[in-house]
């Protein structure tokens, strides 16, 4: 193996031993142990000889300009905040991956700068709202955001402060000019290229999301004494309706539609059933698809109520459009995945990453790397080397061509 | 309406105002407002010219002799206690009719005497086990039954002790000899006779009951980043097995089968659930049905799992055995329907009651009243004062048909 891919998964475990938590890995936006992964990193810049600083938003970012003072940079990065309990890798191996390109770029004298954002806040944890440092990064910054408040009622703007960062000067987090675009290198956090026995794929999107809850309204009554004909069983109502949602998606190509949560009262076992709600996660990579799905599971929904004697109340919670990565930039990506020696594979992402919001600012590609057994956000999370390094030979092959597209 | 239906309401409605809550109708074994209805029911039955007593434990018995002194006596009776925020007619009103079939036997100089029997406990509520009343009359009291806990850690024992009742005159409560038969008349508690348009009818027996709890166990993961066809979906997976539940139980003449209770975990929107657990409440007339249904559903249960790469893992809770009503007494009653002027509707009841118990040791018949709406353990449970008008005239052709017999 490479002397990078090694260096790139040790220094995952480094960090993660940067925890708010002494027997897990838990590193929330803005927590003490953010400072010390700073450090390590802002150190780890400086040897590359890169300028690093910590913007608004706190995104710690380090600039490498070439011999020619190029203008042009590409943006490289990821995040270094975690879930509770988080494994390794979901982010801060793109992080550690952005700088094995900047020693990379060195090598082979690339015309232009690297720009490595570790970015601050991705997971929506302490605040409840994700892509808090992309946001930034991107220009997409809602001033409404700093009155947010964590579970200690501290808000956005009194947690930057603390941290001694000026939410006075968040304009500096903004990218200005001479970006050229914006890549991100990730764990896939799903079973695709595993299941395909593939190391890593160009991402050509990230799918657009609904959520909804949906709630059936039958009348609780004795289970002994109410006959099978006389009942109006809210359960029985809900269970046909899991089943239509995921035989809807069974038959839906690039649909993914989950019934993850559901609530029955009285929730007895010798009660029918008076109501079940539940929620619904509806995701695929075209808008219209996405929502006319929803439509016909509000329809199924309806017609099944009907039968049963239910009323059915449902609420719409979310409707994220889907988000198309630079086409441009993305079959750079592809071809150096089939120059690199492997299967050119395109994917989809089924979640929410920095690069999604990137997207809404700058040309904007993302490489996945095969996640063993697909688990993520969970110390189980791990990767192989041998795809860390095929993301390396990816990336060499990308910043070569774009060399030759720059130069 | 006769003055007989009348008074049996109204006294209903003044038992209900002897509440543990002046809000709600809740009255446990035991508990301090039984006393009044001791008082109230004592001074009744004084009043018929009945020796009352209160058993070891804790039921109200009085006891009517008719003037040829016959050792030969009819038990009639239900029970006093309550759910908590009961109705008024649960149990109640099966003493206050008890007590106006003594007035119509002193009417037509019945030649055998009648027991009431205030049963103290049947619902189960104070100590988490029922029958408790029906069970010493019976003479199925286990003795370890004293050892019960109820919720503030005070033991049965200790409870009847505080009740001013000697736990060691146990025996007292057994029925002796000269027991003709036990008849219980009981709200429907479900929907049927509403649904037929009948007023009573003849209890034929108590379904057998089988319980388990059903739990599939699939794999936790990622509600976008994971295809449909590489996911473990426990709540799919659940969701299939209640439509199995349901259609068995609609296709199966009598069968109640009712998943009352689920649960999932994580339980959250956009996380496949990992685990699923239910709980099955399964019914028949026929012990055979009932249990081969059982089998059928966990044949299915491990199809399911088995189709869907889950594991199942299920427990047997419960099952109890049919009970079936005295054929003679049942046909009496049957026919005292019809000559009252109703059809002679037969039907099975769903639920426990103290004649399951008391079926074990006497010939034990049962009549149902409508339940209006089928509610029951509600502040909203009624009856219709032409219902207790019909079973009152059923009661008269009854008492009748016995001194025909009987003398």
């Amino acid at each position: 193996m490479s002397e990078r891919a090694r260096r790139a998964i040790e220094e995952c475990k480094q960090i993660a031993t940067m925890s708010e938590d002494p027997e897990r890995i838990t590193r929330r936006f803005l927590t003490p142990p953010v400072r010390l992964v700073h450090a390590h990193l802002r150190a780890r810049m400086e040897a590359l000889g890169m300028t690093a600083r910590v913007d608004a938003a706190g995104n710690l970012r380090g600039l490498w300009t070439p011999k020619n003072k190029s203008a042009k940079r590409l943006l490289i990065g990821s995040h270094i905040d975690t879930v509770p309990d988080a494994g390794a890798y979901d982010g801060v191996l793109g992080v550690m991956l952005a700088l094995e390109w900047v020693g990379m770029a060195q090598e082979i004298d690339a015309p232009y700068g690297i720009e490595v954002i570790a970015f601050s806040e991705e997971e929506g944890v302490r605040f409840g709202v994700p892509f808090i440092g992309s946001r930034a990064v991107a220009g997409r910054f809602d001033a409404e955001l700093l009155t947010l408040k964590d579970g200690n009622g501290v808000s956005l703007e009194e947690a930057l402060r603390s941290f001694g960062l000026d939410p006075a000067d968040l304009g500096n987090a903004e990218v200005n000019d001479g970006a050229i675009g914006f890549i991100e290198v990730h764990i896939e956090q799903g079973p695709v290229l595993e299941a395909e026995g593939l190391s890593v794929a160009a991402v050509t999107g990230i799918v657009g999301q609904s959520r909804l809850t949906m709630e059936f309204v039958g009348q609780a009554n004795h289970a002994g004494t109410t006959p099978m004909d006389l009942r109006h069983d809210a359960l029985a109502g809900a269970a046909e309706w899991i089943a239509a949602v995921e035989g809807l998606a069974q038959q839906t190509k690039g649909l993914a539609a989950t019934v993850g949560k559901i609530v029955a009262t009285p929730n007895a076992g010798n009660v029918i059933a008076g109501t079940a709600k539940m929620t619904l996660d509806a995701r695929h990579p075209h808008d219209a698809s996405r929502l006319g799905a929803v439509e016909q599971l509000i329809e199924a929904a309806n017609a099944i109520a009907s039968r049963r004697g239910l009323a059915v109340e449902y609420s719409r919670q979310m409707d994220q459009p889907a988000v198309t990565m630079d086409e441009r930039l993305t079959s750079f990506l592809t071809e150096s995945i089939s120059a690199g020696g492997f299967a050119p594979r395109q994917i989809f992402s089924g979640a929410g990453h920095d690069a999604m919001v990137m997207a809404a600012r700058l040309p904007t590609a993302m490489l996945f790397l095969r996640s063993p057994g697909g688990v993520s956000h969970s110390p189980a999370e791990t990767v192989r080397e041998v795809d860390v390094e095929a993301s390396l030979k990816v990336g060499l092959e990308f910043l070569k061509r774009l060399s030759a597209e720059v130069g």
